[in-house]
């Protein structure tokens, strides 16, 4: 095996969670998500549901605001805001997680988290507005916003959350070693293909 | 055959080219680089060394420099500039070259320009910096810049010229269909995985 531990970054609607989660099971690895999210609630105290609306994003694409909203609505900890104080729990989790291996966590900046380490294969899946959109419809039913405006805002708050933990631009080919586009590639095959490079065949 | 077109986009010294010439040879495909410099030639009449020179490299970081110096030294021509008269003709060879098919383009905003085609798998190669410095002096020798500063300059007038004639973020996952980091995967990993997505199997 060429890799122990898979990271998936994603765009909202591409497919990303639900390759990480094929790709676990073929490969016999343990998928981290919510099980991640459980284990970080046990760590902070924080419910699940914050966890996962606070965890990977931010509260807005203007960095200033977000850090103004982030304090203003859950306070200080520790001399921490509570988005910074919940990233430090996070990275805390991850950090145990990648110790025992063999797992593929998908988001929560793990890339960056784990990015000491050699044994870790970083993927960036994306699609197209429209592939993503038609996507998320069928997945997650119709909602108030348009589906591109869904889009936009949650891959927004994922960017800006992303930028200021990490430094780096969000989506830069640079920061993964494969990037794919799923409407372009397949679903099954991105799986294949991470299976084939995680076992380095 | 899923795709009949590959556009290779490279960062200087991944080893773009030689996958790009690899995978066309496994695929039976035409491989265009010099070929393409020599058809430019003839259409335009401007020296190869010329076009393999300007026709992917703009002359600085700066984008107001680098019109200005390409204005001030090669002069205008049909009322535009000596770089934009290159690029227009240089998109009119990667068109006709696409019309017949069956083909692996490097550089040359060739995935821009193809962009209205379904046929074309556009793909990114790039490297960790280190791994770049090593291969272009084991490969090109050594020059009296350092190997790190060739990088940054040969990729920072890819870049001006890429986002010069594109509008689009060179290097930013969402333009390519697949990004690979040659260092990751291997060279010849890279060729298998192109192939077999060309292949669609």
């Amino acid at each position: 095996m060429k890799y122990s531990i898979v990271t998936i970054s994603r765009q909202f609607g591409s497919g990303g969670r639900s390759i990480g989660k094929k790709l676990a099971e073929r490969l016999g690895f343990t998928y981290y998500d919510k099980e991640l999210v459980k284990q970080v609630s046990l760590a902070t105290g924080f419910a699940p549901d914050y966890i996962e609306e606070k965890g990977e994003y931010a509260q807005s694409r203007s960095r200033l605001s977000y850090l103004f909203t982030t304090t203003g609505t859950a306070g200080v900890m520790n001399g921490m805001s509570a988005a910074d104080y919940l990233y430090t729990m996070q990275r805390k989790v991850i950090l145990d997680i990648a110790e025992k291996g063999n797992c593929v966590i998908v988001g929560r900046c793990a890339d960056y988290i784990l990015r000491e380490r050699d044994d870790v294969l970083n993927a960036f899946i994306h699609a197209p507005k429209e592939y993503r959109a038609e996507r998320i419809v069928r997945l997650y039913g119709e909602s108030e916003q348009t589906p591109f405006k869904r889009l936009d805002d949650k891959d927004g708050k994922r960017r800006v959350n992303y930028e200021h933990f990490t430094g780096r631009t969000w989506g830069a080919s640079e920061n993964y070693d494969i990037s794919v586009n799923t409407e372009a590639i397949g679903e099954d095959a991105c799986v294949e293909l991470l299976y084939r490079i995680v076992l380095g065949k």
